[in-house]
């Protein structure tokens, strides 16, 4: 017989600088949080030990580790199978090798701990407290530094062979030999183009390449980001204007990439760029309406996911731990 | 309580010119067989009438409708969700409209009935019988006319919301403005360079813009088909390696691609360029190795489907009746 479910859940959010843990209920609300620097700790067993210390007050607070169904942690380079986190380059701890962290904490907290990476993380909050709620396909894009992905069919997350599967950043879009390089090493990845790094380099092409008036040329070249791109279009500034346009458009054409592989319902945008609201939705459906096959053209939602203003990471991964 | 499997399925391949009827064993042997012509009748109900009368001797021969677990159906247009064909170009009885086939079927003989595509369909066949049989994650590209796909992810073939999942045939491999007129109207699908049409094609491209010597400048350019190729590179042609070469190039990056997606474990290759073996497959690996992101270097393997010899269309559809 299967036991009933406890009322609360860890969920942690490991990011480079800070790691917060929050106790969630149900709902997906966060009752309690706290965080500890993630980089002090010169090997993985001090972090695990000052984590544990950083959340038992938490779990006291709501009544003791009976009340907890098990943790679930949101983690770069994260092994969803195995549990560990590895070679992860922005981890003191974790950047030389494999880091068995989920049985680490289960061992410290007797609960079940489960952990995958940030992307998966926040499709998971989709899927248990966001957009994705009432869908059983659909796929979770986030516009941050860099670009991931989530992908859900048929009410699963899909993990792949060796939970390495949803890296729709590094989908090509262009194969042309002028195409960007991409931080991972390649030429042409999406996330070369519709990251915040992305847009930021599409303003600077678009303000070295083009006469467009913008205010965007008040600021020296190098320092321009997307955040400076996304208050000058919600001024109406025409070059940004056209940074979210193009931006758009290879969000679209990917998309339409996407649909032919797993038809999803909706697909759920999540980070920074989206705050911009339709000045770069609209270019991403229309994009997509133009660009894909004729099966599935208007059958697609664009959402924004509704998660953004909570602590959508630390959401995530206690998603995990249900 | 679930029931004991009965013995034997129906497997019905629904071609545009010939349909064929089979009943099949659980380890994939074809018992028996027998076809009518597809586009001979101006009804779906006479086709179904004619259909019956063509597969009732077969039912009787091992033992009776009571043997007989199911009918699985591939044909092309199909919903799986809906068990229709809709809007089929090649049949006369669906072309103008939604044909609820399955049902039909079902009502006529009394045992579930279901259908999909037949890219679908083949791949119900390699999970059931063939390549796919200890696989979880796997993608089946079929080499054909076309280009179509079956995608299987934790053990499970990927339909999508609408049923239409797995058109990889029509991911844009080439964003170009000369990029080839696919024939779904749309420019650069992968279809279009890597079907055997698109051989073809690549064929006679090379012949117009090269001068390298070749055996297929002894055949009217436009008489070239994908076989021609195949035979050619067999003798160590150089311009039919080349077209080879360039067909598993494009293949290779697009499995990249794919790879990003649902990270397979495998992927298996069906149609008449497979025949050629290494000629074809080691482009296709190496383009994929040179291609593919880090982290799934090395791991995919390449297979080419072992159900080629058999009557794969019939085993495929079967595999959708257990």
């Amino acid at each position: 017989m299967k036991e009933k479910s406890k009322p609360y859940v860890i969920g942690v959010d490991l990011g480079g600088t800070n790691t917060v843990f929050g106790i969630v209920d149900a709902s997906g609300k966060i009752i309690c949080e706290a965080g500890i620097k993630t980089g002090k700790y010169a090997s993985a067993q001090d972090f695990v030990t000052a984590g544990v210390a950083c959340v038992r007050p938490l779990i006291e607070k709501v009544g003791g580790i009976q009340t907890i169904q098990g943790m679930g942690i949101g983690a770069p380079n994260a092994n969803y199978y195995k549990g560990t986190i590895e070679f992860a380059p922005n981890l003191p701890w974790a950047h030389k090798g494999v880091v068995p962290l989920a049985q680490m904490f289960q061992t410290e907290l007797d609960i079940p701990v489960k952990m995958t990476n940030d992307a998966n993380a926040a499709t998971m909050g989709e899927m248990k407290y966001g957009a994705g709620k009432s869908l059983k396909d659909f796929i979770v894009i986030t516009l941050g530094t860099g670009v991931g992905a989530g992908i859900v069919i048929n009410g699963q997350l899909v993990y792949g062979h060796d939970g390495f599967a949803g890296e729709l950043g590094h989908v090509i879009v262009d194969h042309g030999k002028d195409a960007r390089l991409c931080g991972c090493g390649r030429k042409g990845c999406l996330e070369a183009y519709c990251s915040a790094t992305g847009v930021a380099r599409t303003a600077r092409e678009m303000l070295t390449t083009t006469d467009t008036p913008s205010q965007l040329r008040e600021k020296p070249l190098d320092t321009i980001e997307s955040l400076d791109v996304a208050i000058a279009a919600s001024k109406g500034d025409q070059l940004a204007l056209n940074i979210f346009n193009f931006t758009g458009r290879i969000l679209g054409q990917a998309c339409a990439d996407f649909a032919a592989f797993s038809s999803p319902e909706a697909f759920i945008f999540f980070g920074g760029l989206c705050r911009s609201g339709e000045l770069i939705m609209k270019p991403i459906r229309e994009s997509y309406e133009q660009s894909v096959l004729k099966i599935f053209k208007g059958k697609a939602k664009f959402l924004i996911s509704p998660l953004m203003d909570t602590n959508a990471a630390v959401l995530g991964a206690s998603a995990l731990a249900w």
